[in-house]
C-alpha cells in the first residue's frame, strides 16, 4: 500500500467514459458546509488534465460554485469545446443527483519561450522562517491541510467591527509535503479567508460564487519548486449589494509570480 | 424608422428557440481580424439577458475567445445550468458553421441592500473636459465607436522598445450617446489597448483568450449614469510564455467602482 497525499485523494477522479468521471468529496477537506472550494476547483481542473485529448497546459481556469456540494459522490464531465493548433478550450461541469453544482471553463495551451516580465516586484515581506504557524480557523477541517504563516490581514482577533484594510498577506503550502502543480495552485488561490471578515472585523455568512485563476508558471517550474512556500496576497476592490470581489497574487519564494486570481463572493448583510 | 444605436445593432439576437439565437457581426465594430472582442462578450451576455427564464442581474461574466469570429452570422445558446433562490448560473456558447467560437459562463443574482464599500478611492486624474479626444488606432473601425481621452499609457508614439509601465488610464464612453448598461460595461472592459504594446513599445500580434467582468453596479445606477464618462484603469501583472494578464477597473465620473475585470491575452514573441 502506497501513501497517497490527502490532496491527491480529494481530487481523484475515476473515468467512466471519455471525459466523464466520478469522484467523492474528502472529509480531510471539509469546510463549514460541503468541501473546501479550492479543492472543488482543483477537481474541475483535474477533469481536464485527465482527458485523453488534452493539449498543452492550463493557462486559465474559471469555476462557478452553483451550489454547496453535499458530502459524497459527484460526477464530472470535461469537453474540449474547441481545439486549435496550440490552444484548447474546455467546458466542465460537476453534478450531484442530476443537479449541476459547478460549471467551469478552462484554457490549455502550449507554452513557448517568449519575452517575459513580472510587472511589479513581489512585496517586501518577512521570510517564512521568521514567522509562526497560524491556524486561521481551528474548527474547520480543511484549514489543517495547509501550513499558513500570516504577515497581515489574518482572522481578526476581535470581531469588533474595527477592520481598516481588506488586504491579507501570508505564506502558505500543503501541510503534508507535496510538490506544487496546477491543481494545488488552483486550490491555494482559494485559501485566503473572506475579505469581508478582514475588512469589517465582522463575521457574516459568505460563499464564493465564481473564481478565476491565471497560471503564469508552467508545469516544469512548478515541479522544481517542489514543496516550497507560496506568498499569497489578496484584497477586495468593492463590497456592494451582497457581493464582493477579491483580487489575488501568488508568488514563489524566489519572487516569481506563479498565478493571479480573482473571485466574487456572496455575503449576507 | 427608428434610430438604433450601432452597439444595439451589433449585439442584437433573434431568438430561434428558448435560449437559442442567431446574430451577425457588425461592420461598425470590425477589428483587425473579426469583430471587437468586447462586443462579442456583450453578445454572450445579451443571450443570457434575453432568456425568458432569467433571474436577477449580471454579477459575473467570463468569456473565452476560442477562435476569431468570421464576419457574418453566428448562433448563440444560453442555458441556465442551475437556478437557486436568488442566484442563477449560465453556460453560453457562440458558434459559426458548427464550430464553437466562444464559450462563456455568467452569474446573475438578485441585488440586495447591504453594507457596501469601495475599498480604495478612484485615482486622482484630470477630468475628461481637461483632456483631448485621442483615436488610439485610427485604422481600426471599432475604435471609432468609442470616444476616448487618454490620461496615461496610450498607444506608444514611438515603437522603440522603450516602454516602462504597463498601466493605462483613460476616460471612455460610446461615441454616439447611449445609456450605460451591463452589455456596454462588458464591452468597455475590453476597450484597453494591449498591455504588451504599452509595456514594451513594441507591436506584436495579440489576442484576448479569456476575459472576466465582475459587475459591482446594478441596472438602476447604470441607467442613472446615462451617457457619462467611465474612467478605465488597466495594468498587467505578468508576461510569460506567450500570455499576459490584464487587471482593470472601471469607475463612474463620480468615483464609484462600476466593474472590475481581468483578462489573459496571447502574444507572439
Amino acid at each position: 500500500m502506497t501513501f497517497q497525499h490527502p490532496f491527491d485523494q480529494a481530487i481523484a477522479l475515476t473515468p467512466t467514459a471519455e471525459g466523464e468521471y466520478t469522484g467523492s468529496t474528502s472529509p480531510a477537506y471539509a469546510n463549514m458546509v460541503g468541501p473546501f472550494g479550492g479543492v472543488t476547483a482543483a477537481v474541475a481542473l483535474n477533469a481536464v488534465l485527465q482527458h485523453p485529448a488534452l493539449l498543452g497546459e492550463p493557462v486559465a481556469l474559471t469555476v462557478n460554485f452553483c451550489a454547496a456540494l453535499a458530502d459524497g459522490v459527484f460526477t464530472a464531465t470535461a469537453r474540449p469545446a474547441r481545439t486549435n493548433r496550440s490552444t484548447q478550450h474546455w467546458v466542465v461541469e460537476l453534478a450531484q443527483g442530476g443537479s449541476v453544482v459547478m460549471t467551469a471553463t478552462a484554457l490549455t495551451a502550449a507554452r513557448r519561450e517568449t519575452w517575459s516580465l513580472d510587472d511589479g516586484p513581489m512585496p517586501a515581506v518577512p521570510q517564512p522562517d521568521a514567522l509562526a504557524d497560524t491556524v486561521s480557523l481551528p474548527q474547520v477541517e480543511w484549514v489543517r491541510r495547509y501550513q499558513t504563516r500570516f504577515i497581515e490581514g489574518g482572522i481578526p482577533t476581535n470581531w469588533d467591527g474595527g477592520g481598516a484594510s481588506s488586504q491579507t498577506r501570508l505564506w502558505m503550502r500543503d501541510a503534508a509535503p507535496r510538490s506544487l502543480d496546477f491543481c494545488s495552485v488552483a486550490a491555494l488561490a482559494d485559501v485566503f479567508i473572506p475579505r469581508v471578515w478582514v475588512r469589517r472585523a465582522t463575521r457574516v455568512p459568505v460563499g464564493t460564487v465564481s473564481m478565476t485563476v491565471y497560471f503564469h508558471a508552467g508545469a516544469a517550474p512548478l515541479t522544481e519548486l517542489n514543496h516550497s512556500w507560496v506568498l499569497g496576497q489578496a484584497r477586495a476592490q468593492a463590497f456592494r449589494n451582497g457581493f464582493f470581489d477579491q483580487t489575488a497574487q501568488l508568488w514563489s519564494e524566489g519572487g516569481h509570480l506563479l498565478a493571479t486570481s480573482h473571485q466574487v463572493v456572496y455575503f449576507k448583510e
